[in-house]
C-alpha cells in the first residue's frame, strides 16, 4: 500500500435543473477535475461512478461512468458503477483510493451524479415492497431523525433553537459559496417557524433535494509530484457498512462511530487534529449527533457545540463551510465527492470568502441507508475520510 | 501486489423463482461459498454485491450486500454495490481481488444476484429515454447480435447450423449441471426450427432469462494455506469498459479484445494455455464470435471451430461445460461469480459428470452493454478472469 493524492477536483452547481441529461453534471465536474489536476485525459487509468437513484430514477442503472468518460474521450480503461446509498460518490472515491493504493493503477478519476428533480415515470414507488410499506406507514428519513431528535432533546437537554442553529450556521457559510443551492442567509426564527416536516424537524431542518456532480482525481505520489503544486494527501478512507439493529442507545450513529475509529486508527489523526469538516448534515439534528460520532465533542454536547460557536469558521472545529447539505444541496451520488471538493479547496486556500484559517488536517463525512424493517434496522453505509496537505 | 486465491464459491440453481426475495439467492450463495471456503463468516473482512437491474426491477439499488450479509451475521466492514452490466459480477469479483491483492484486506467476499422472472411495478419502461426509444426502434441485444451474425455469416462464411451447434453443446453440458435452468438436451433441428427472434437467431439461439446468485471468497495466501487445500490462484483479473463507436470491423468485440489483452499481459497466460473457459454466450454466434476475439482461434474461424468439437469437453479448448448463459442461464449480476464457481470446480476436479481432464488453467469471459445512440455506440463492459491451481 501507497500514498494516494487529490489533484484535481470539480463540480457543478447544485440545485433544480429538470432540462438538463443526468450525464451532464458528471461530464462537467470531470473536465474541471481534469483541468484542475492539470493532466491530459489520456492519464486516466481507471474510473468509478457514484450514484444512488440514476436507476430509478433515470434508467440509467449502469454504464453512467462509461457514457460521461466518452465524452471526455476516455474509453477502454477499467469503469465501473458504484453504489452506496447517499455515501455512492465516497464510496467510488474509496475505490479509486484503493485502485492507487494498491500499486496497481497510478492515476484514477471518481465522478459522482444524481437527478433528484426529474424522473422517469413518475408516481412509481421508489423502494421495494417491504420498504414501500415502511415509508407509507412514515418511516422515511426524517421521521428516523425526528425521532432521533426527540430522544436528543429528552436525554441531553438539546433545543430546537440549537438544532435551527446549524441550519443557520450552514446556511450563512453558503452565502459564499458560488456552487450552493441557496445562496441566502436564513434566520432561527424562519427555521422553526418553517412549514413543519415531522416534529421537531421543519422544512429548513431537512436539507433539499436536487441535481449535481463532482470528480476528483486521484494518483499516485510520482504522478502528484510531477504535475500538482499543492497534492492533498487522503490520509484515510473509511468505509462502514451493514445492518445495525438498533439498541438501547437511540442517539448514536453507530456506523458513524465505527467509520470515525477506522478512519482516526488508519491515519494516527485524532478528531482533536481535524481542522475543517465536512459533516453529513441531511437534517439539523443529524450534524449535532455528528459531532457526537465523530468524536469532536462528547455525547450529549452536539447542542452546545453548536450554540457556542465552535463550528463557525474561525471556531474550534469549523464544520461545513461550503453550507453543508442543507444549503450546498444534496443530489446523493454527488455529494461525497463535493465534500472533498470543499476540503481540498480549504487545504489549498482557495475557498474564497468561505476560507478557514491555514487548516493542515480535513474531514469529510458521508452517511446513508434505510429502514429495512419495523424492527428498525438500519442498511447502512458511512464513509470518513482524512486529508492533510 | 500480492497474489490472490479463490478459496470458496457457491451457487444457487438458476431458473425462474418468482416467489422468492432477491436477496435470497445472495444469502443461500454466500452461506455456501463460505461453508466451501471453510472459515468462520467472521473472517470476511470486505464485501462487494454485483447487480445489474436491482434497481429497476425490485427497487433496490443500494444496500443489497448490507442485507444479505445481515442474514449472515456480518456487519459494520465496507460493503459495495457494483454495477458493470452483464459484467456486474465479475466486476464485484475484481474490486474483490484489487481490495485483496492490494495488501489491504486478507479476506473479501464477492456475491452476484439478479431476479428477472419478477418486476415492481410492471410494464413501466426499463430504460431511459434514448434507450427506450432505441428499444422501440428494434435495438434490442438480439438486434446486435443478430446484425453482427449476419455479417459474420457474409464475410467468413459461418452457417445457421454452426451456430446452432453452440446450443447444442452447451445444453449438452448442462444436463450434467445440477445448476442449470435448462437440463435437456436439443438438437440443431430443434434450434433451426424454434421461433424466430431476430433473424438468424432463434428462441433457442439466445439465453433465457432467469433468477439466481453465486458467491466466491477471496484471500490472500496466508489465508490460503490455513484454509484450504486447493486454493485456486486468480492469475489475472482484466475489466475493459467504456464506449466503442463501431468500426469498418462489425464482427469484432473490441472490448473483448481488450479484456483480453490486458489479462493475458498481465499473467503472462496465452490463450493457448487456456484448457477450460466460461464464454459469454448470451446468444449463440457471441460465443463463436467470442473464441475468435478471446483467440482462441483466428478471426473468422469460429464457427468452424464448434463444427470440429475443439470446445466440447474433451477437445482443445472446452467451453462453457457448465451450460453457459444459454443453458444454465443469465441472471445478469449473477452470471460472472458463477462462471468462476465453474472453472473453480475445474480445476479442482469437483465438476463431476462435466469433467474437463485435468485442467490446470482456466478462463472466465463476461461481457455486457447496451447501445447509446443511432450511431450505434456501444457502452460496454467486459470482464477477463484467468486462474490456475
Amino acid at each position: 500500500m501507497r500514498k494516494v493524492y487529490v489533484i484535481g477536483i470539480g463540480m457543478t452547481k447544485f440545485g433544480k435543473f429538470p432540462e438538463k441529461n443526468v450525464l451532464e453534471f458528471g461530464i462537467e465536474a470531470c473536465f474541471k477535475a481534469i483541468k484542475d489536476a492539470n493532466i491530459d485525459p489520456k492519464f486516466i487509468q481507471i474510473a468509478y461512478a457514484g450514484h444512488a437513484r440514476t436507476g430509478q430514477l433515470q434508467g440509467r442503472e449502469c454504464g453512467v461512468g462509461q457514457s460521461i468518460l466518452w465524452d471526455l474521450g476516455i474509453t477502454g480503461i477499467p469503469i465501473s458503477s458504484v453504489g452506496n446509498f447517499c455515501s455512492s460518490g465516497s464510496t467510488a472515491f474509496r475505490e479509486a483510493w484503493i485502485a492507487v493504493a494498491s500499486g496497481m493503477y497510478d492515476v484514477a478519476l471518481a465522478v459522482g451524479v444524481e437527478q433528484l428533480s426529474v424522473r422517469l415515470g413518475k408516481g412509481r414507488p421508489l423502494a421495494s415492497d417491504g420498504i414501500e410499506l415502511l415509508t407509507s406507514l412514515g418511516f422515511a428519513p426524517a421521521t428516523f431523525f425526528a425521532n432521533l431528535a426527540a430522544r436528543h432533546m429528552y436525554e441531553y437537554g438539546t433545543t430546537k433553537e440549537q438544532m435551527a442553529m446549524v441550519a443557520v450556521k450552514n446556511r450563512r457559510n453558503a452565502c459564499f459559496n458560488p456552487y450552493a443551492q441557496y445562496q441566502d442567509g436564513v434566520t432561527i426564527e424562519e427555521v422553526l417557524g418553517s412549514p413543519m416536516v415531522v416534529n421537531p424537524l421543519t422544512l429548513y431542518s431537512c436539507c433539499p433535494t436536487g441535481d449535481g456532480g463532482a470528480a476528483a482525481v486521484l494518483c499516485s505520489s510520482k504522478i502528484a509530484r510531477r504535475f500538482s503544486r499543492a497534492p492533498i494527501e487522503v490520509a484515510a478512507c473509511a468505509l462502514s457498512s451493514g445492518v445495525y439493529k438498533k439498541q438501547k442507545d437511540y442517539t448514536t450513529l453507530f456506523v458513524t462511530q465505527e467509520a470515525a475509529r477506522q478512519a482516526y486508527e488508519f491515519s494516527g489523526i485524532g478528531p482533536e487534529d481535524v481542522e475543517v469538516a465536512e459533516v453529513h448534515d441531511c437534517f439539523t439534528i443529524s450534524e449535532i449527533v455528528h459531532y457526537e460520532d465523530l468524536g469532536f465533542c462528547k455525547k450529549g454536547e452536539g447542542g452546545k457545540m453548536i450554540e457556542t460557536g465552535e463550528t463557525n469558521i474561525g471556531g474550534k472545529i469549523p464544520v461545513n463551510p461550503s453550507g453543508g447539505l442543507l444549503s450546498k444541496g444534496h443530489p446523493l451520488g454527488a455529494t461525497g465527492i463535493a465534500q472533498v471538493a470543499e476540503i481540498v479547496w480549504q487545504l489549498r486556500g482557495e475557498a474564497g470568502d468561505r476560507q478557514v484559517k491555514d487548516p493542515k488536517v480535513g474531514l469529510t463525512h458521508c452517511a446513508g441507508g434505510f429502514q429495512e424493517s419495523l424492527e428498525l434496522a438500519e442498511v447502512s453505509a458511512c464513509t470518513v475520510l482524512l486529508f492533510k496537505k
